[in-house]
């Protein structure tokens, strides 16, 4: 890997915390970072490079996957710097500049930049042209740019921020992160048949009833109802994560193909989703709302009473649909996707259901065979066979399982981070990818902007609205 | 089920109080033995019935799987009467005439008769001509012999057997038990297809490179040298338990037919298993025999030093071969069975191992995927699957599998008495898979008599000789 700097905005939030400075720790001891990186964090309040390394060690020590190696840290600490930044500031940029520079020359970096802006959807342009105009972003060597969504809040807002983005950075030089497509067990999609044969012909779509894509969670709002509220589950996860994971499941990749190629398939597959007119959304979409109810025993309030959300709120915490993919291999094999706040589980996983020979006047107790991949909490896949009970001669679904030991797994950033260090982009989400989720999910957006369907209720802490039961219902179907 | 007499030649024997009195237990605690049934032990010494239901009730208490029920014991050993018994003496058969039929005037029985011969195969025989002119066996109702192995020593010692069974017996009416028909994972390969359309095309034989079926075991000639010092491991194990594993696994049921329709299809099978002609068996077969070593961190002395058996005994304790199986679906497919005993582990289980797409090249761990189904002693079965380990991307193998909780499980005894009474014969030995079995051994059974292949030797505790791995590796294949 090629020397660089890495420059952080929003070095002092919760991400960097969180995620990304034990992301970059755990490569660091994996022997995976550049031997030579400047790593310069900013944010807006004033600090000295001690307290900065020193708020970085503390990260470390209460989030990192592994112990922190005390013979490992100090090496580790003495690449990161610290810069008092105001993002409308020009003089900001000018320091910041110098101390790239001044890094660059002391250790001999190339001007080979990555900027990753962990910060306010509404700094990301204004940072952009910035760093454009201030020549920070016209280093001698390669410069990469790595955003967090939201990528806009509807099309047209997605495109107006690509369009000024791309001023300042090529397509090739945007990583879009997605955290779902940093996961293993989705990134295991991608080698899933190829590396299985056995799977090929499992997967091979003529034996596959239906496909379910499930992203529920236990918690509410978390105090996030200032962003949360305005937009809704189907900006926070269907746009973004739920249409990605849609398009890493319907991938089906037998033979040996690039990075490239994979993306270009993506967005294939993407485009092949049968657009829902806002006017038939009320057939295909459930939204709903939590109201009071138990998570783990507990009593918790409904969204319409969490701080900061308004009592007349129409706002979705839950989001079910059908969607079809229009090629050849999907035709005619539904996708049902879901995901929602204050479910009864948290879980996100992809379940394959296959199409029965038997029925229940064949053989007692028989159910479909399902493949399930489950992402997180835990990885795991399973397969759900019909064994015979012989003590009674009915049939039992049993499931055969593995569960990975998720300890020794890297985390999403990781993998991210290094690939997006080495420049390799197949799990960053192109901008057509995010245009056309876009395209799809307009006029949904619309049609509950303009009350088109009716807002499903659901206790918190049960498996959410009952109208999301009657979708699959429909078809013949139900949820796993 | 229909009333009837269940009479037991050998009813003092050791399968009796092993298997056969728990086996009826549990179908009486399950409801599954007719309302009025009277069962009949025989055995040489003089014993009282109640001396005789005390001894019934000692199996139960030692073997049976459930716990014996104070309340329905009584009821369970009130069926029981005994009839000292002498095979050769004509006054015996009187005897036992006279007791058949009081119990049947004494239950209102008709006279359907169930014949169980768990005795010597030098009695089996005299016993069965003698019921024909005794009368015995020409009941108003129905009559039925079961019979245990062995039958015959080679081909035509089977078939001279047959000759004379079939003077009393039609073919429908006898019921060969090959207890490993008996095991719930190997009645599960009927449905297994069928009932699991997920499975259909993993193993439509398109992409199976081939298939393994073990049956090890880790105890030695158990003081059973003057019986297996003449039978050795192909007469023991391979003429009837795995060839019938491989009728079994070769069966590819996709459609619901009939027992007698599943009996067609493994004679079909049998019959295409292609002949490994005398001269070419030391290509295709590995003789072995063991020698001293270590089970269980114990020592154990070689097959030579067990009493009973001379130092100059060439018997197989081990056996693998190579076998095809020529009709369009197995086409090129090769089956590898082994069997043997002081191996380092008790096994019973089929692999079926997938052809590979990928390379050590392509990716670093790659394996093939296997489909391994386990009949003993656990059962299980398990889908083993290349997942990339994202840590350093190589692949590992991952083994998703379920196990049953075969404590819940009927035993193999349990279900074959059952299907027996019950006159249905799906799970027995057909009369021509006995006989070609039979031709197809007896040209291997003619090289091991005129050593036209070497005796392997290998160690107590070790996995079998090296001879066999090279079997494999000759296909570029190995054991699992």
């Amino acid at each position: 890997m090629e020397d660089m700097t890495f420059v952080l905005f929003g070095a002092t939030g919760d991400l960097a915390q969180r995620k990304l400075f034990p992301a970059l720790y755990n490569l660091y001891i994996d022997g995976k970072l550049p031997n030579n990186i400047s790593i310069v964090g900013l944010g807006r309040s004033e600090s000295s490079n001690e307290d900065f390394q020193s708020k970085v060690e503390h990260s470390l020590h209460a989030f990192s996957r592994r112990a922190v190696q005390p013979s490992s840290l100090q090496g580790f600490l003495s690449k990161f710097r610290y810069c008092a930044f105001d993002a409308t500031h020009e003089e900001s940029y000018r320091h910041l500049h110098e101390l790239i520079e001044s890094r660059e020359n002391e250790l001999d970096i190339p001007g080979n930049r990555v900027f990753y802006l962990s910060v306010a959807p509404s700094l990301v342009e204004v940072i952009t042209s910035n760093l454009h105009t201030s020549g920070i972003s016209q280093p001698e060597g390669w410069k990469r740019l790595i955003v967090e969504k939201p990528f806009g809040s509807d099309l047209e807002s997605s495109q107006q921020l690509n369009m000024k983005l791309s001023k300042t950075f090529n397509e090739e030089e945007i990583y879009r992160i997605d955290h779902y497509l940093g996961k293993p067990m989705v990134q295991n999609l991608e080698t899933l048949v190829l590396a299985n044969p056995a799977l090929e012909s499992l997967l091979d779509h003529k034996q596959i009833a239906n496909v379910q894509i499930t992203a529920s969670e236990t918690v509410g709002v978390e105090g996030r109802a200032g962003y949360y509220d305005k937009a809704g589950a189907i900006r926070d996860m269907v746009q973004n994560h739920l249409l990605q994971l849609v398009m890493m499941t319907a991938i089906y990749l037998p033979k040996k193909i690039t990075a490239e190629e994979i993306r270009a398939k993506k967005m294939e597959i993407i485009e092949s989703i049968r657009p829902i007119p806002k006017e038939n959304v009320y057939q295909n979409v459930v939204r709903g709302q939590y109201e009071s109810g138990e998570i783990l025993k507990a009593p918790v309030v409904g969204y319409k009473d969490e701080p900061g959300v308004h009592e007349s709120s129409k706002n979705d915490t839950y989001f079910a649909a059908r969607l079809y993919i229009d090629n050849p291999a999907w035709d005619g094999i539904p996708f049902y996707i879901r995901t929602g706040k204050r479910l009864k589980q948290k879980s996100t996983r992809i379940v394959f259901e296959f199409k029965n020979k038997l029925d229940e006047s064949d053989g007692e107790g028989i159910t479909p065979n399902l493949l399930i991949l489950e992402i997180s909490p835990n990885e795991s896949i399973s397969l759900q066979v019909n064994m015979k009970d012989l003590s009674s001669n009915r049939f039992e679904p049993v499931c055969i399982n593995f569960s990975t030991n998720s300890k020794g797994q890297p985390e999403a950033y990781e993998l991210l981070l290094f690939d997006a260090m080495l420049g390799n982009a197949a799990f960053f989400a192109h901008w057509k990818e995010v245009e056309l989720s876009w395209k799809w999910i307009q006029p949904i957006l619309e049609a509950f902007q303009e009350d088109l369907l009716p807002l499903a209720s659901y206790s918190a802490g049960s498996n959410g609205p009952e109208e999301a039961n009657q979708l699959l219902l429909s078809d013949q179907f139900k949820w796993w």
